[in-house]
């Protein structure tokens, strides 16, 4: 960030007066721009015993697997957006039993919100974003192959307390930006 | 939003190819600006059968009652920028029991994550951001002078379903921006 998006005068970056933090500052019309995290929402979508996952088709991590997500747009709630990810991404049509997992990765500025949900129909297929989708068995998960530490997080937590507890896994990650 | 942050040329709004949303693209160096909605992290902070309640000393909505919360910060986790918020709008000090509420606010892009927490002592009191703060019982609650819909919604779950039940209260609020 190197300009004003209103005026388009040159940014500085130091501490507002009553502020604790850096911010991006004009120097010409003296508008703070501030920086938030994004949140990504997706579904862990069940068919029978299998989870639906996905192989990346564009970067980052081209190659590697996930869960169906994806950043959460303007208008939308964050139920939608994990929808609308997974149809994206999967093809797949779910619906939403309930939220499964909060992870925040405040290295970078990401808040994952990952929902149980349950495909309607097993149709799926790949996805300009997904060069390969499937329904996966425990055993076959590939843990070395997944795209994000937080994707893996969900999946163990899926593993070791199941869905049916009403219970919302809440944790935070730290870890190289990128993965 | 009128020009690019990275090298100040006239933005143009349209669908990116392979993109179905209209972006700030720049006209000079093509970069696709991106907005996301932002996350207000905050608590439902408790001392014995009394709520923390702010009355706002800036805009929006100055003079009127919130629960503490705003907006959470680049490099924290969701559970940090609660008690932070907490901190900063009451002097409070909380630790968080659980996750109680989400509320997406998809007209002003905005999600809600409320904690139930407990005061660690009943201390607090006006702040930069709040020029009063009590501890409210139910039938003292301000219906009527609520800062925000949000924080009549997660209000009225409480005080519905109470803070026994290990249940996370999901719901999405429309109306005008600005309340």
């Amino acid at each position: 960030m190197k300009f004003c998006t209103h005026c388009a005068g040159r940014l500085r970056f130091a501490v507002p007066p009553g502020d604790d933090r850096r911010r991006a500052i004009c120097s010409q019309c003296g508008i703070i721009h501030y920086s938030n995290p994004k949140i990504v929402a997706g579904c862990l979508a069940l068919w029978e015993d299998r989870i639906l996952l996905c192989r990346r088709a564009i970067e980052p991590r081209r190659g590697y697997w996930t869960l169906p997500c994806g950043y959460m747009e303007e208008g939308e709630t964050v139920e939608a957006a994990a929808c609308r990810e997974t149809l994206e991404e999967s093809q797949a049509e779910v619906s939403i039993r309930r939220l499964f997992s909060i992870v925040s990765l405040p290295e970078i500025s990401q808040v994952y919100l990952v929902f149980l949900a349950d495909l309607q129909t097993p149709l799926f297929g790949p996805t300009p974003e997904s060069e390969d989708v499937r329904l996966t068995r425990q055993e076959e998960i590939p843990w070395d192959a997944l795209a994000f530490p937080a994707v893996e997080r969900v999946l163990r937590a899926y593993y070791k307390h199941g869905a049916g507890v009403n219970e919302l896994h809440m944790s935070s990650c730290t870890g190289p930006p990128g993965r």
